[in-house]
């Protein structure tokens, strides 16, 4: 238990995880309104699916099936129905090409596992997915900052900081659609550049497509694996390690996402998988892929239009409600935006002062930046703003920071 | 991946994951007479249980918690079906003493992680559980042996070993009940005399109860968690970690399992699974505590009832057909019943013969050996045997056997 401090312990610039639950309780309490978890509407889960999805599973001929323990990789129909969704998006894959993971948490966590002794860096956005941090913390590495819009590092330089540290680069992590948390996407010349890094660097990138099927305008950009498969001509022969997951689309409560790589690196995560908890449930991919053949389509427009309502009702109570001098990203899909307030702000004492004052929560950003900066931000989840909603939380906290400005200015 | 040889790549005496699975493969083949495989007999699974716990946490006012997020620990319910469930057996403890896993696999490998570094070593017997071999592997650990039935080393004596292996003991790891693969129990003096070394070395048990529920006659043996309890006057002064799981009892389909430990042990696995994979199924969950309650006394009946049954047909073939020089364990319960040869009788090389000319299998002894020992031992799982199966395939067995020994002799 040596390293247990290391490898999970809180470190100032991390959020506890006892935090976050406390946040995630807030949900709960009627007269709070809260932009914190970034959960999807259960109003929206398609309920009766799932009772048909589980049905099936459980009828006769396949009860006994959906019931016992079954291949590390995963069900066999289920990955085919993935890789045929992966095709629409230009990523050309057969089965052996995916292995299921209870979640894409899970994903990150054993790519953790597979690259990184401690000391060693791992290349990441700033701010980047709190979740991904939690996941690789495990394995003690240090982190390196990617700056894929604005021009990232050298492979020396990022090689020469890496040895400083003690170790090694080992992989660029990035969440390339609507990011979790900035609400930002990496245009087509970005996801380039970050390739020709890794190429140069003889590293691979794992994508995080947790957002990627939700777009609500603007034009999709290729998945970084789908560039990667057009440069070297076969998914075999690529280094983009991408995770997706059925949590933001049909169901978190299954617990199924998917590592798609080539199939070397899919061989190891199947053998890791097999000793770290034999494969996920069997009769939950087989409703999931009853599920997503009975409704996925139909669900991803619902989704879509919900989700793009409501992010169009936080961005216009933003324009409304924020005084001068804060700022924020305007997503085209996913969940989150991202609001940088002014300097000297800071985003936990605001979060403090808004659930007291005002009752209105948010997630303070520092925790999504792995070098403990960001302390003036915070993260707006729009998943559950109805235009009420959005109307009178973002009053709220519009009313709070001119309090907070005024005081910090006199 | 600069460890990936070390953690997951064969060694000589490790069975490979892909002759597991060929193993797994053969039971597909209809003419193939299958003791390998540890699997519960899925006709005897509570479908109809099933079915009724997926309707009922898909019925319109559960749905919503059932496809969502939940927290770390498990649901709450379940947690106190198992809190009941252990009391039965001497383990007073609440629900904040238990966490919820992907299976007892899961619980293996999180305890790895826990204790772990590169070089330490883990105390196992010889033969242990395969699986937690696999899981423990993931973090290089030395293993030295325990012989809690005929007396282990001293304290000073494994510490010794480990420091000259280049780490310290962490833990002690059994299978207490009707083990896997051996097939035999603990006694009380055993128990008692385990928890003595644990308390003089201060490290944790790490107690495997899989098959715990799955007892055929004689008369049970307190779990050593319980006897620590006694000693210790309260759980959480206890160093004992036991592990359950529903896989052997209502279904290893759903993937459940948990950890019973004192507070402060459950509060890190709850810290550690929320960064791997944040919770188990909430659905999976919620439709256990359904069947558990519905159904768990019922079928552990018809399984202590069945099993012991197949027991008794493999038992009775073997002091029928096997020749004079193997000798063979007699289990009180569990699956498994273990084979030992004569002298320089390989079972590797047998099995190879066994299916090519007999067309039975079993699993070789020798990967269940950490120190590679155990060539002249078999594994025979009991949990699919006919009387039928039984006396054909173990008739087979000996007649191979007469024949191997016959020209192993001349």
């Amino acid at each position: 238990m040596s390293n247990w401090d290391a490898r999970y312990a809180t470190r100032a610039n991390r959020m506890r995880a006892s935090e976050i639950r406390e946040l995630l309780k807030l949900l709960d309490q009627p007269d709070i309104i809260s932009f914190a978890g970034g959960i999807p509407d259960p109003a929206l889960f398609p309920a009766d699916a799932f009772r048909k999805a589980y049905e099936r599973a459980l009828a006769d001929d396949q009860a006994s099936a959906a019931l016992q323990y079954s291949v590390s990789e995963g069900y066999a129909p289920l990955r085919e129905w993935i890789a045929a969704n992966l095709a629409d998006v230009g990523i050309v894959c057969g089965i052996d090409n995916i292995v299921i993971t209870s979640g894409s948490q899970q994903a990150l966590d054993y790519l953790g596992k597979l690259f990184l002794s401690p000391s060693d860096t791992a290349l990441v956005t700033s701010p980047t997915y709190l979740g991904a941090l939690q996941a690789f913390n495990a394995y003690e590495p240090e982190y390196d900052r990617l700056l894929p819009d604005q021009g990232n590092m050298t492979p020396a330089a990022y090689r020469d900081a890496a040895a400083n540290a003690g170790g090694q680069p080992k992989f660029a992590y990035v969440n390339p659609d609507f990011s979790n948390p900035a609400g930002e996407t990496l245009d087509r010349a970005a996801r380039e550049k970050l390739l020709d890094l890794a190429d140069e660097m003889n590293i691979p990138v794992i994508e995080d497509g947790a957002y990627q099927a939700l777009r609500y305008d603007g034009e999709p950009v290729p998945p970084i694996l789908a560039l990667d498969i057009e440069r070297k001509g076969d998914i075999d022969e690529t280094r983009t390690i991408y995770c997706g997951t059925f949590s933001k689309t049909l169901s978190p409560g299954l617990r199924l996402g998917w590592v798609c790589a080539a199939k070397p690196v899919i061989r190891k995560l199947v053998l890791m998988k097999q000793a770290a908890d034999l494969h996920s449930p069997t009769i939950n991919q087989m409703a999931m892929y009853h599920a997503a053949v009975d409704i996925y389509e139909k669900q991803i427009e619902l989704l879509r239009a919900t989700y793009g309502r409501r992010r169009d009702n936080v961005l216009g109570a933003l324009e409304k409600y924020m005084p001068e001098g804060v700022r924020w990203t305007k997503p085209e899909g996913g969940m989150f935006i991202w609001v940088t307030l002014p300097e000297g702000i800071d985003g936990a004492a605001l979060l403090a002062r808004a659930i007291e004052t005002e009752r209105v929560a948010f997630v303070p950003g520092q925790a999504f930046h792995a070098d403990g900066s960001g302390t003036n931000t915070i993260r707006l989840s729009f998943s559950l703003a109805s235009e009420e909603m959005a109307d009178t939380g973002i009053a709220r906290l519009g009313r709070l920071l001119r309090k907070v400005m005024a005081e910090s200015a006199s």
